[in-house]
């Protein structure tokens, strides 16, 4: 392994951004270049001021720079099949958002290909890196909580997106859930065997224009018996509320929000605190810092990264279900999921 | 209405002299007799200490008494609908515990007797009379949390019952998940439309062998689109867990456990709180009370009752869709259950 | 010891009458006679409610009755000495509301009388029996946190009392404060050595019309080094707000405010919980129960008492001496109370 | 205004790189030169891998480089003076960390010198700038709480330091409880008229051979009328305890600690969660680098530094007020200092 890892950025967005910001900090990446449909005069500035050399519309191109050792893929959901694929072929190591695609064929096609390879693939699923989040995991790893008997997950956004990202978002399951889907999956230790979702439209009927769902219930069965429930609501006006709970032989370990002090106020009216962190910029940041490092970590020691192509197939296969439990009004089984569609 | 009202108590169980105990405290009640099929000695004693003048083993000349105006049912489920259905008939004003029978069409009929009698019925859904439940109800009957989205509700026993109890019980639905079907109603402000249950036996292989479940995970889907979960366990080591919570288009109202105290131990090892109130004797104390009180409110002020026998009949029918969801593996609608059983 | 214990109340005011109804409870009570200098009907009336045979305003009479085995002193402070003395000299048993009397000699002389008729003697220190308090006790003694090192205690009423109270109130460390001063010493499990206490009048100009204070503050110094501090204020907004925490070698043990519920309501403004329990008898109603109870416990198994006239007379001592820190502007030893009273 | 404020750091310590660290996170920042008395080869790479030019033993020859705009003065607590005074010659804008010094002359005579070269001066009370106390002083600027009446702080080290620390600290007060002086004027807005301490050695004998306390509580009395009282141990062994309270005629707003997470485990045991953020470096990180942002920002914008000079004198005067208070055994008011020292 080389001693700098040499990384090029596709897409330019918020969470290219990011990626390029934490990536920044870290002694031992140089970021060579980044690629952007619409790259632009204010992109070149932006790139000039952290040092990246090249600035460019041509994303192959990128992805055939052979100074280059790894691609971020964070470009829109459709184009990240094909890119995973040519930048496999290219043999550079892939850090891609989620989800890899809105089908599950492509998505498989994907893995295989990165399989295929020989390159190591990580997935955004951030949330793995919360604070909370590892903590759960960690008393679940280390025994304190038991055998796991029920796993639940509440995930409500502070507020519904624009309609625009509706339409293409593929839907609450497969845009939204799927970070929980992830989740049930790191909490629990064991895969989802059979899925049942309820959903409705309660906040924007621009939701049931698009087709979509801005409320849902998702009950899990879990290989090892265990089940698990996810609430997910589009609009939670308090603010962003991410919590889980694992249940098990013996007891039960919790987190709850995050917030931005721990102030208390004690007035005539009633006691009154702040609402948690505003959104997922503000309670995954420390996350989104370390699944890039831990990526960087696993190619300079060539080890295998935390969250791979099969965890976003996994994640996917549920969401898939998901959306055919509504549809069918019935449970679903992972199982069934090739015969279905 | 009498100045004092009389009452009669069969069943001399746990929650028979539980209820004892609460009425004699009102200064307008007078417990006229109390009858149990096992009554000796010890219970003679005990009546006599609590100036009860009468203890028989025959119900049914209890319910005949002139004097007695109300008639407290503590015995066993199957007795219910007979002993609602003597009473109504003898005029007498009932307080039945839950649930009143394990088979709809007899508690339709044990209600319909009561209609036809013009006597009052409350059912023991104590939770209702909560502190904690019921100020979240407050909440949501103001509109601080505006249109009801989704009601989730926790609900796990410290330990299970013993296997004599299982055997008789009716199952997880119909003996212990049945008061959150009755708080889910009570919460939501909406009738149940549609459940989905699943459930499984992970804590002791007695349920499988009772043909019971002790883990268990339910959704409801409301008339008025609101989503709701139910989870329930048979054993929680870390004690009685009673939790609900209602989110909405405002916000959202949640209630967490009682404890004991509020000391809160810290030390190299990490900050330690004392356990929740061990069980629902010591959880619902004060809500055992307070539904006495109510019910002898209602018959001297000549009021409706909070929890009546429709609630009853509700519930029922919630916890029968959930055991034949568990069958059926598919969600079961209430307007179905004439048809599926 | 009799069977049955016969008491007497002396004081039939709001505190008088707590006590009454929480000895009614116990089986093994019988309270014979209640007198107070304003018996009318309506105190006629209630007493013959609760089967109390005797209302009378002559508390002389009623120490003299053979058939009384102890009195309850719940009338004004000013009357306390001579009538433990009576009551004492008659052989009987005394509880007494705290403070024993404004004079440290006084107390003493009661104290003393008391020894000497060899009569059990419970002072009304009432939380001392409080859920939470007992709770951090416990950890104290069983050595949770070690040495002790800090003790705070933090007592502040939602609203000052009437004028013609803190006129007659003796001053807020004699009044108030001498709740905590027992506290610490309970807490602390060492005895108070130095005392330096700040007051102002900041809530209402009436406390500097009586020469009191409305918000004071007040460290000690005890006897196996610990230190120790008390803030006290007369009007909390938010409610009655009673916390403490012991901190020491292995960590600490705190206590905070008990609430009506655990419902927190989340909305767009924040997230809020109701204030605390209102005012001493929500706070402290179990406290009272229970400190009757063990009194009565005392006396029939013929038990030291919890509260004894020697941590009256300590608790008295410590806010003379902070009441003179104050005039004097200088810690005060409590072994310089005797030259300089 | 220069665009690109150009800083020299005096003293190469375990503050003085994490201020290096922060500085080179902003833009507008260049850092020119590192001094420090014992500068090596480990220093140079640290100060070449940061493209920091100039690594010196030499204070003097860093303050004279005319490139320097501003100094950051890290060194050992009795060079602050004379550095401060040097630099303030030179022109430079400084940031010194605190105490300023252990003799309030020589303090005042470097905060004279400052004023009269018309420089900027910031003293390193970075708990001004939490997000806990921030937010409690906002609500006490707001007047949430109204006027007020209490301030309370507590604040305990995980670990007491090393005796050679201990040696040289300037003692508790001037060395830890200076934080909480000046924290304390902070929330109160008015400035400690007098002072009371009691201290002691409950932890370590070391402290006493040091003629130092390591156990220590403080009443402050403010011109406003406001009453003030801070709790301070070397050692709390549940970790960093960091907490204020500010109790006035509208209500109370209290901040408690910062965890490393919410994670909440309930075993059979009890319900546990993790210990506080560690220690200061760990709790504060975010504040120390929004000090040096306001500080920079504040040079670019030519605006009121917001602590300066005057602010780490009164929190040295109310330290020496304390500190007389122990030996004197009485409360010193700040305008007694001049006599008595």
């Amino acid at each position: 392994m080389v001693q700098k890892i040499k990384i090029g950025i596709i897409g330019a967005g918020r969470i290219g951004k990011i990626h390029a910001d934490n990536l920044l900090r870290l002694p031992q990446v140089e970021i060579v270049a980044i690629s952007d449909l619409f790259a632009n005069a204010e992109l070149e500035a932006w790139a000039a001021e952290r040092g990246i050399a090249t600035v460019t519309k041509d994303s192959a191109a990128l992805i055939a720079d052979p100074e280059i050792n790894a691609i971020f893929i964070c470009s829109s959901t459709d184009t990240h099949v094909p890119l995973i694929k040519q930048a496999a072929e290219a043999g550079k190591h892939i850090f891609c958002e989620k989800p890899v695609s809105m089908t599950l064929s492509q998505t498989e096609e994907a893995v295989e290909a990165v399989q295929k390879a020989g390159v190591k693939l990580q997935i955004g699923f951030n949330r793995r890196f919360d604070h909370n989040f590892k903590r759960i995991r960690e008393h679940v790893e280390q025994g304190t909580i038991g055998e796991t008997h029920i796993v639940k997950i509440t995930s409500r956004d502070p507020n519904p997106p624009h309609k625009d990202y509706i339409k293409v978002s593929g839907g609450m399951f497969m845009d939204m859930m799927i970070h929980d889907f992830d989740m049930a999956r790191f909490l629990a230790g064991s895969e989802v065997e059979e899925v049942f979702a309820q959903g409705n439209v309660l906040i924007d009927p621009v939701f049931a224009e698009c087709d979509d769902l801005d409320t849902a219930i998702v009950t899990l069965r879990f290989q090892n018996g265990a089940l698990g429930v996810i609430d997910n609501s589009r609009q939670a006006v308090y603010g962003y509320d991410q919590r889980v709970e694992v249940f098990g032989s013996k007891g039960s370990a919790a987190a709850t929000n995050d917030h931005p002090n721990t102030a208390e106020i004690s007035t005539a009216e009633g006691i009154v605190r702040d609402k948690p962190l505003h959104f997922f910029l503000e309670r995954y940041n420390a996350a989104y810092v370390e699944e890039t490092e831990l990526f960087i970590e696993a190619l300079l020691q060539d080890k295998k990264v935390k969250v791979d192509g099969y965890d976003a197939l996994q994640a996917e296969r549920i969401a898939r279900a998901a959306k055919l439990s509504v549809k069918l009004r019935r449970p679903v089984k992972l199982s069934e999921l090739h015969e279905l569609t």
